[in-house]
């Protein structure tokens, strides 16, 4: 049951900028009411980030509420879907009022670039958690999923990978960098990532299949060779690496491991018809989308790691989970 | 991040019997891919269940998931909407094979009989919480809010009020029963009470205002009150009491009170223009819905509480928050 000062918790979401058309009734009854339009998928995902075990509790709010909403937004753009909305369910230990209004500037500041309308939600007393469900749309039939690729495709990826586990291994204190300007582009990053919207929209129908990188590279495309029966060599000289991630790695390859096993990217991984390529990367070019062609799907089961030409044999965190998946 | 053991979580969860026509594409992608009909808004809402909360940490599973979708199916039932699907977003201290295929028991039971599929959700490593957001239909402009009271409207509820906070003192030991059959029956109407979706479709174009009791009925006619601009009278004698409450009560005006404070009912509370008041109690005297006209909505500010006529100033829980809400 809501208490007096969580109810008032409420009222710190509901200024907010954007007022959609589609949405008929928003916070303060039962429900919303919504409309989606005709031809249309209403694309739906739901996750919760945890504190203690998807950030730190003492984390900055602004960042926090950043990374929320992006790695939701994130699963709309893998789909290839518009977004829309965004119900917010916040467990909170006590009223902090200067924790949620940090929160409420990097919630908003980035629903507002996406003009996704919060439209409801719950407020509740306990330990630190944000469970956001982000719904948008994508036209009957444009949707991509993980499941439509063929082994004769290209493997692409948007933006730059390995970043945001360099900038994790800092924040953890697991690695040291004695540039602070560097380090602290890398953890800005961790948290700050961008959803590929945009990305996702331009591959609707194009691309064969797709999936956003959550988990990292080798551990996600593990679930698109799964779903599409499919196998894959990865081109590790292609990864795209930062100017920054290439200066706090000793060597390329560190960096291209760092690439490979890399979570919480929110970049895009996807798979094209051979005979699309030119047209996907003549797109991209045109909105000034960075994606690199990093490998080809195989018949071969698995996935085979090639280092300018010559297989390679790393131990790379997040291979165990795609072992285990494939099983 | 998932690990491998919350991954085998998600697969509890696949086995449902629900496959509902409108679910293109449920677990397993970035989104689920749902269609909407035309003609027909879409109806959202989300609840958190917190342990230590809501409810206790060592309460039983199967009741506690039961309690959560059935407290999220009554938000879409106080809207008039027909469910559909429900996102479940599950955070546990560890992987628990018997809480969890419990739990599961529970979820899917209620969920089979309201045909509502799971279309998605998360499963992360933390303290016990449960995040629901459902999601249903209703024909746009039919839709049952808060704010179409008028004054002279009739206030009715469905079901019986009281017996939740009845349950809930027993389960806490706030208060004793010799009776065992009797606790028993109270302690479990407090877990699995039933949301009221066939009283809510019915009323569809015919009730000015409604919404479920989950806070108390005072508590929330407050809302219906505030929205509406409107007070009302309630007749306490009229108040659906059971047979179990009015054993239970030392007084008729003790299981009055607790009838007017009792959260977690998920009975619907509705208002009616007078002209209609008859063929809405014909109407659901058809379908075996028990409703009861409790009170009258007035010009005048306020709740005033009758008891056979006479005015009374009953200190009731739940109060205070209606008090700070109308400010």
């Amino acid at each position: 049951m809501a208490t007096g000062e969580f109810d008032l918790i409420g009222r710190y979401f509901e200024h907010q900028k954007i007022n959609r058309s589609d949405v008929d009734l928003a916070i303060g009854d039962d429900c919303a009411l919504l409309r989606v339009p005709e031809g249309y998928h209403l694309a739906i995902s739901t996750d919760s980030l945890v504190a203690g075990t998807h950030f730190l509790a003492d984390a900055d709010p602004k960042q926090v509420a950043h990374k929320a909403l992006a790695s939701n937004l994130s699963d709309l753009a893998a789909m290839g879907a518009t977004p829309a909305w965004v119900s917010l369910a916040l467990t909170l230990p006590s009223f902090d009022e200067q924790w949620l209004s940090a929160f409420c500037e990097g919630f908003f500041q980035l629903a507002e670039q996406y003009n996704v309308q919060l439209i409801g939600g719950d407020t509740t007393k306990g330990p630190l958690s944000i469970t956001l469900t982000v719904q948008g749309f994508v036209p009957v039939g444009q949707a991509l999923t993980r499941s439509g690729a063929s082994s004769t495709d290209a493997i692409y990826v948007t933006g730059q990978l390995g970043d945001s586990a360099a900038g994790l291994a800092l924040l953890l204190k697991d690695k040291q960098c004695d540039n602070t300007a560097l380090s602290q582009a890398l953890m800005t990053r961790h948290f700050m990532t961008m959803p590929q919207v945009e990305a996702g929209t331009l591959l609707r129908g194009k691309a064969s299949a797709a999936l956003d990188i959550s988990d990292g590279l080798i551990a996600d495309l593990g679930h698109i060779l799964k779903r599409s029966n499919v196998g894959a060599e990865i081109y590790t000289e292609a990864l795209p690496i930062s100017a920054e991630l290439a200066a706090f790695c000793e060597t390329p390859e560190q960096a291209q491991q760092m690439a490979l096993s890399s979570g919480e990217e929110y970049q895009l991984c996807f798979t094209v018809p051979v005979e699309q390529c030119d047209d996907v990367e003549a797109l991209m070019a045109k909105q000034g989308i960075q994606i690199s062609r990093i490998g080809q799907l195989t018949e071969n089961k698995g996935i085979v790691l090639l280092n300018n030409g010559e297989p390679v044999n790393w131990q790379l965190s997040g291979w165990d989970h795609f072992e285990s998946e494939s099983k």
